[in-house]
């Protein structure tokens, strides 16, 4: 446990020192709001070092038990240390209201159940999205180093893949990981610049660059990106969208080996190609049912799908009145960006997976004695892969089915229900309908539905299975 | 294909020998459809015989090609020659709609495109119930006889069951389908008898227990089980609804070995467990919410209820109205009865499997070198049979997803274009919503939704993977 507690200790403090960037914000702006972040930092740094303090002679390496639990107690306490600012500053938010936004930013949901956000504290604002933000960071490094260690959902297919030894670019995680960082710090700071460039003012343009790599979604302003009128804007959004959603690790390759090593990415390439072709479905149903012309047809379907299939969540048309059209909205929720990318959702690689994995059971149906491997960017893939990942399809459904139960059980109705647990399971952000849709707000739902669909967030988080693992009576039995 | 033809060639002739039924109803109440079924029955049983004596010199086996491409014909044929006395009735019946009620009948699904079913004549409801019995015995033996050798979808497991050489009651396939159908009559006439003596008038009494026992859900009046206020009918249905979804293999086992063969078996157990869970989760919700007593809570949820999970369809309260639990109502859709049972949907031994398959993925994410085999009935299952029954689960949703896509775009609204595909694929019968809910008609739909509907009933009927073989380049390449 001590390693675990150290760890913890150690992001408290990170945590702790992000709350001065709003605080002075406060403090320039002349709001009151600063004296928040000044309690809630020194709070939080104090716990923080206490933690590390106290732990400081901690064994070196983990076991996979305690990585499990320190992945799940990590997300579980940093969500309430980012609650606390909402919750004591001056714009009357509910303990419920806090964690709901809190989880929504860490985990780079978007859902919001904040109203008036163009009246609010720039502090405020600057925290919501750099909550969005260092959850980006966080969970591109849990993608690449964590997750392909404790073998969850097929992760460890992409284990080989960032510690590629054929090519020995960057030997080291350590070394992964810094030039991750720098990357995503390098992409945002260009976005802002785009941004800003575009026609964003300087503050809007900071805050929209953070939540745009992180692929998170948070706006600072209530109607989200459909606020912004400079044709240009959705466009800047759409290019980031997109690279928020690729592997970060592939950027650190291109920067050393030039940028087609991106290209030459077997998920890279369907990830594409899909959302080409889902665009292209969209565009035209737009341009035929709707009084639109071809390019606004065109321009909406772009930035709003990819909003969703990247899982940032950002809206500038409310797609629920797209009639049949928002069926393909709900289902796109699930497609998800690639793996080691601040999205969330499925993920492209496992419908790749199962694409290969679906053929070959077919030849395997007409062919009883032949052999039909499962590849993935042509290499044959183990079958404990495959049912590593059809393991973790079963259990999203489960999931899903589970959460839109309990959310009629409170009850919403069927729209509202089905789609906030899947915008919620795989951290898009807007489902469908008046309340939970893009032109909605969550601050319309009952307390117990909002806790819930916290509790969803974090479980989309977490693969599923981090969670999963943790309530089997055998993970405790051993212990 | 000598053996197909000769195959197809028995089965029209037996369609033929069929409608000698509605036939002699209608001459004998002197309705002149009698000349329909007259002229269709002839037209069928000269095709049929035709078929037989053309391929009488065919090969003694079959090759797993052909049997793919029998039962696919199969099921696309008999629909066909069973919408012709739809088609030519009086009843001024559309192709489309001729075609739907069809396929909905032999695939047991029990939608309806018809009104005035009360004003019908005989012959035409007699012959709806016959398709829907009819269907059922041929889906129980397909159940039994091929899907084990085609090893679609983990029915491979079903294999060692159906020829469990074990305990050699019964070492041959034809006196096992000899068996079955026995039972199959001697059940349907028990519970005609049953539905006479709580007050059905018995031509109701004969058409609903063959569309019970088919689990189809076909009625002979337009308020379907609505139409009965006799107290005691809901719960004769209840009971041979039950009976319809359980292993008619085992009910040949328990009149040599008697009745605890039944309970002895793992599916019966769990299928039971889920039925009680179910009607008692939805009494609560039914008492707590509505105005009615405990005891009429009860019984409308366990009707309902039980009417969704074995895939029957009849309804006797429009739990659309329910609120949230509408959303119940849509998930057990997917439940589905026992195998070699003639429910659809995706069956319980598939969830126990993935139960059990869930577990041994968590229990291997926590020891990577432990050994948890995936078991079934205390049995281990090769990882082969759980890799068939993953492939069937992710196919399903493929399916469910591409066929609610499809119906949105003919212009449906959500809920309606979401239930009408699940209830479509899993041969349930009625969704949710004013349309295609238990109180409306499939009638209102479009014709494009009508055939894309039919395909999906077909399509699930075929357990997917049968059709999704036929479409593989493979499979016509090496023919």
């Amino acid at each position: 446990m001590a390693r675990i507690l150290y760890v913890l200790g150690g992001l408290l403090v990170v945590l702790a020192c992000a709350e001065s960037v709003p605080l002075l914000a406060d403090l320039v702006s002349g709001n009151p709001d600063w004296m928040v972040f000044a309690v809630s930092g020194l709070l939080t740094l104090f716990l923080g070092m206490a933690l590390l303090l106290a732990n400081a002679n901690h064994p070196e390496r983990l076991t996979i038990r305690e990585a499990y639990l320190l992945t799940a107690i990590t997300w579980f306490i940093l969500p309430i240390f980012g609650a606390v600012p909402f919750y004591f500053s001056a714009e009357n938010i509910g303990i419920t209201d806090a964690v709901f936004e809190s989880v929504s930013g860490l985990t780079t949901t978007g859902s919001t159940v904040l109203t008036g956000l163009d009246n609010f504290p720039p502090g405020l604002l600057l925290w919501r999205s750099m909550l969005q933000w260092s959850g980006g960071i966080g969970i591109i490094v849990m993608g690449v180093a964590i997750l392909p260690l404790l073998r969850v959902g097929g992760m460890q297919l992409m284990k080989t893949e960032a510690s590629d030894t054929s090519d020995k670019v960057l030997p080291r995680a350590r070394e992964i990981a810094t030039g991750i960082g720098a990357v995503y710090a390098v992409l945002t700071l260009i976005c802002a610049f785009a941004y800003g460039f575009a026609g964003m003012e300087s503050f809007d343009a900071i805050n929209h660059a953070m939540t745009t790599l992180a692929t998170g979604g948070f706006s600072t302003h209530d109607d989200s990106f459909g606020y912004f009128t400079e044709p240009m804007l959705p466009w800047v959004a759409i290019v980031f969208m997109v690279l928020g959603a690729l592997p970060f690790v592939l950027y650190v390759k291109a920067v050393r080996r030039g940028p087609m090593r991106l290209f030459n990415n077997a998920q890279v390439r369907f990830f594409l190609y899909f959302c080409i072709s889902v665009v292209a479905v969209l565009t035209l149903w737009a341009w035929r049912t709707m009084p639109l012309s071809l390019f606004d047809a065109f321009s909406q379907s772009a930035f709003n799908a990819i909003s969703i299939i990247t899982t940032t969540g950002y809206a500038n048309a409310d797609y629920t009145l797209w009639g049949s059209a928002s069926v393909v909205f709900l289902i796109i929720t699930f497609a998800g960006g690639c793996s080691g990318s601040t999205a969330g959702s499925v993920k492209i690689f496992r419908y790749q997976l199962m694409l290969s994995f679906l053929k070959s059971q077919a030849n395997r149906l007409i062919h009883p004695h032949g052999v039909f491997p499962v590849t993935y960017d042509s290499r044959e893939v183990p079958s404990e892969i495959v049912l590593s990942v059809t393991a973790f399809l079963a259990l999203y459904l489960v999931s899903w089915f589970g959460l839109s139960v309990a959310l009629a059980l409170t009850g919403l109705d069927f729209q509202t229900s089905v789609s906030a647990a899947a915008t919620a399971l795989t951290n898009v952000g807007p489902g469908l309908g008046p309340i939970v849709g893009p032109a909605g707000n969550f601050s319309g739902l009952p307390d117990i539905a909002k806790w819930m669909l916290a509790g969803g967030m974090l479980l989309g988080r977490l693969e599923l299975f981090i969670l999963f693992v943790l309530v089997t009576p055998r993970f405790w039995r051993e212990l």
